[in-house]
């Protein structure tokens, strides 16, 4: 019998990638990625040329699929793959990233009545300019002592579901009338390759304050009379968790993909959450951090508890038969970027150069020169406002301790380590919550990139650090969604614990924590935690917002 | 009758200026530099090639003479005036630079049996290895009740007189034995020019506790019975104020110099004090700030009044008949000289170059585009501690409101702001205290290289700030208290307000306060306002100090 593989296809903000993997030992035998050709689009929209308002960011939903017929047929190309081998597809999907869609699934904004009305598009995740439906959400929610503000920190995010369902409803009741549904895109690319509408739990959960139901129609009602039955009306279709078969892949699109017709579909995920099993994680207690420009954790508990200040949690939102728990800091790698960008002189970039390193390389090291507590610095990581635990877009960065001698590399670890600080607070948030965490696992970009972040983060969290052994973490958790969707009749595993055995490795290299490095640390969190309630809690200093309004005075 | 001259000898840290100024218009005709040949000796004692150690700083007294009698002649032959035509000299020094002389006034130092004991030598302003003496001398002070410690906003420094007349009878019993006097090089320059030893009131006032009396001997002895009749035994000569002629210059050293024996020598002075007259300050009112690397900020007063955290008030210390008071900031210029050096981007070096301009230069250019509030950043100017009116070494720098969009020259601005604010705080705290400060006047190397800097301390202070035209602000204020020694029976002038109506000029530049600014720069200050009491004084957060103590175990 002939070797058998899956396809986990990744939808990211600017592309889509397909990774196509072996079942037998996770084997990554092809990995291809597209552009998406209307990309993001905040500035005029394709069809009127039309410039769209400040905050809004839309996507083509043709490009989902126009991508698909590239990436897929390429990737079996390039590994000499016949389609008739792969069994399985998982997708992968940011979130929230929602579109009004008609009776037959249809985008409104592929049709010839709806095609040049700005709301009939795919609203992208970071579209926010639902802000002031948001905050009706949040007022609204508070006023009725809705209970499930404090399952996502205090506050629904003006990216999420009903705030840009809202915001059509308030802006084109006209294409709030014209929608069947409203669907995440997630939803809504397995609808395309399967005809199942199941939508997943992950992004109902995070993103659509689901939590094996709705909130009920009065608070629908509470904020618009019209909104009332948005479930009922505009969100028919029941809900999965992540793993189940939704269907099997239509012949026309099998056709143009290659691949077989029937091949398993698995119902949709978030790219942070999929991550998990593909670093071999399939229990409680292990945290998964997706490291890059800013940082996702997730971990999985065996009880539903409220923990103030995360991003959300969700039954059967990570995996099936556990409580899923999202926490997140909102800039890491991007602050390094910052700094490297605009803080980093001449004379260090001469000298990286000279020693043939990229300059967070040359920084890191000389960084990883100093120990805990020599540059006598200490920063919030606030340069993109704080997701968790204080969810405060309006908080800032903070550096203290600067002297005549203070040198860029001090600067640098100091910053490295704030981010360590942030994550430490989530986990002890977490921990003193009733979630306990015993090891961590990482994967994104940074991991590999920056061997001194990792060693501050097991120093400063006491705890072993293990590396996901896949560049692309998240597309592998995809596709071994992908597998479990097939299922073991058909090649492929009975659940994601047997799925991660073969499919998903770690790297060899352990992160450690120094008993020494973290005695030192724990001196300067002390610090940083003190600064972290002054500056970041009601009653505290109120210098950043301030500081923030005067700003936006020049900037908005 | 021939053109009349006076000559202003500055003698600073690491070399001494002549300035050779004609007395009828303040024309400045000739100005020359020497440094010092044994410059700071702060690595080992040049006789013994001894390691000295940490923290020391001294000089070689023969300098003080070799560079004069090169200075002075130069100055001369450039200028080609006639040495007849010099009828006074005046000079400055830093302070507390002091010595142990024998009876003839020779340096410990100069002698053989001492000639290889460091404590014989000329301790610098900047030795701070008397630390302990200066701890024992504050406790004690305290425990007595002794007043003037108020006058000294509550500290008396480590750089100070009896501090280190103290650290060597500690140290080195037998040159404390052996010293016949403790004299400030500034007073044994005018010894060495005139035989005369008339100590003059600024060093007094300003460095040794003196206040129309020294301490007295009860204090001292409880520092150290040995130490009881230090100002009897070891600093006999009686205290002047400035412009008083000390003596005529001795023939000996008229003929190395090409004067002519007999001319006028005055006291001594410290060079930012006697910068105040070359500024056209003359009364009560107006602040001098002498503003370079740190910042001194001198004003004079009607009445005697106790303000805390200054750094001392002397009366006749700045200008007879006033009550002198003396502020500061021991880091400006090195702050921003830092920030170019440390945290200036490669890309805006690169900007700067094409523009053809000094990195500050573009810098300015680039944030002279902000308003204020503009950045949304605030920084506490605490890079090297803060002098007054916290005075506490152990202080450090901050900086909040850092977004992923900020940019250097926004950080740049926000530097510059800091210190305005700092100065600010010590315009409020000396009128709250009962000294009214009406206009500001710049002099010293920053006013003329950095408008923006100027513009914002008009803003913030919300005062307009005037500029001395001399580049030599600080020799010339010499060379004019030469002119008043001289007299005017020899075509000096009678008093220091006469001089310097004819020898002090302004700049036509004057900076005006722009009130929409300074309206926005009070709400930016009462955030430094606030921060600074959180993290400066006592009852706030010890951050600050807990970050110094853990950078010490590295870099002491």
């Amino acid at each position: 019998m002939s070797r058998k593989y899956v396809l986990g296809l990744d939808y990211g903000t600017e592309s889509a990638r397909a990774l196509l993997v072996a079942i037998d030992n996770g084997e990554e035998v092809a990995c291809t990625v597209e552009g998406y050709p209307d990309a993001v689009i905040d500035d005029v929209l394709p069809t009127t040329k039309k410039k769209l308002p400040p905050d809004w960011a839309l996507q083509n939903p043709r490009d989902y699929l126009s991508v698909l017929e590239q990436i897929v047929p390429r990737a079996l190309k390039e590994a000499g793959v016949s389609g008739d081998d792969v069994i399985g597809i998982g997708t992968d999907f940011t979130a929230c990233t929602m579109l009004p869609i008609d009776k037959t699934g249809t985008p409104l904004c592929m049709t010839e009545k709806f095609t040049s009305n700005p709301h009939a598009w795919v609203k992208l995740w970071k579209h926010h300019a639902a802000q002031p439906e948001a905050d009706r959400i949040n007022e609204t929610a508070q006023k009725r002592g809705e209970d499930f503000l404090a399952r996502y920190g205090g506050k629904i995010s003006s990216e999420w579901f009903f705030a840009k369902a809202l915001q059509i409803l308030d802006e084109a009741p006209e294409v709030y009338a014209a929608a069947d549904r409203f669907i995440e895109a997630g939803d809504w690319i397995v609808l395309q390759l399967c005809g199942e509408e199941k939508r997943n739990a992950c992004a109902a959960g995070y993103k659509a304050i689901w939590d094996e139901g709705y909130p009920g129609t009065e608070f629908f009602k509470a904020l618009d009379p019209r909104f009332e039955n948005v479930v009922a009306e505009k969100m028919r279709g029941d809900i999965y968790p992540a793993g189940v078969r939704a269907g099997g892949l239509l012949p026309d699109i099998a056709k143009k993909l290659g691949l077989k017709p029937g091949t398993a579909v698995a119902t949709g995920g978030i790219d942070a959450h999929v991550a998990v099993p593909a670093a071999t994680v399939t229990g409680a207690g292990k945290m998964v951090m997706i490291m890059g420009t800013s940082l996702c954790h997730m971990v999985c508990g065996t009880d539903k508890k409220i923990i103030d200040g995360m991003c959300g949690v969700v039954k059967d939102g990570i995996l099936p038969g556990f409580y899923g728990y999202e926490a997140g800091q909102s800039a890491v790698g991007d602050i390094f970027a910052w700094f490297v960008k605009n803080c980093v002189p001449a004379s260090i970039g001469d000298e990286a150069k000279r020693a043939g390193l990229d300059i967070h390389a040359y920084l890191g090291n000389q960084a990883a020169q100093l120990r805990p507590g020599e540059s006598g610095l200490v920063c919030l990581d606030w340069w993109n406002g704080n997701r968790c635990i204080l969810v405060d877009t309006d908080l800032s960065g903070l550096m203290v301790g600067m002297t005549l001698a203070t040198t860029p590399a001090e600067m640098y670890r100091a910053i490295l380590e704030s981010t360590a600080f942030g994550t430490y607070t989530i986990i002890r948030q977490l921990e003193q919550g009733g979630v306990p965490i015993s090891e961590l696992y990482a994967c994104g970009g940074l991991p590999g990139k920056n061997p001194l972040l990792m060693q501050i983060f097991a120093d400063v969290t006491n705890r072993e650090i293990r590396i996901s052994a896949s560049d692309q973490t998240v597309a592998l958790g995809s596709a071994m969604w992908g597998a479990v969707a097939a299922g073991v009749e058909n090649g492929g595993y009975k659940n994601i614990t047997e799925a991660a055995k073969t499919m998903a490795r770690l790297r060899d290299t352990v992160y450690r924590p120094k008993k020494e490095a973290h005695a030192a640390y724990e001196k300067l969190y002390a610090i940083y935690l003190r600064l972290h309630d002054l500056f970041g809690r009601k009653g505290g200093d109120s210098a950043m917002k301030e500081l923030k309004a005067m700003r936006h005075e020049f900037h908005s």
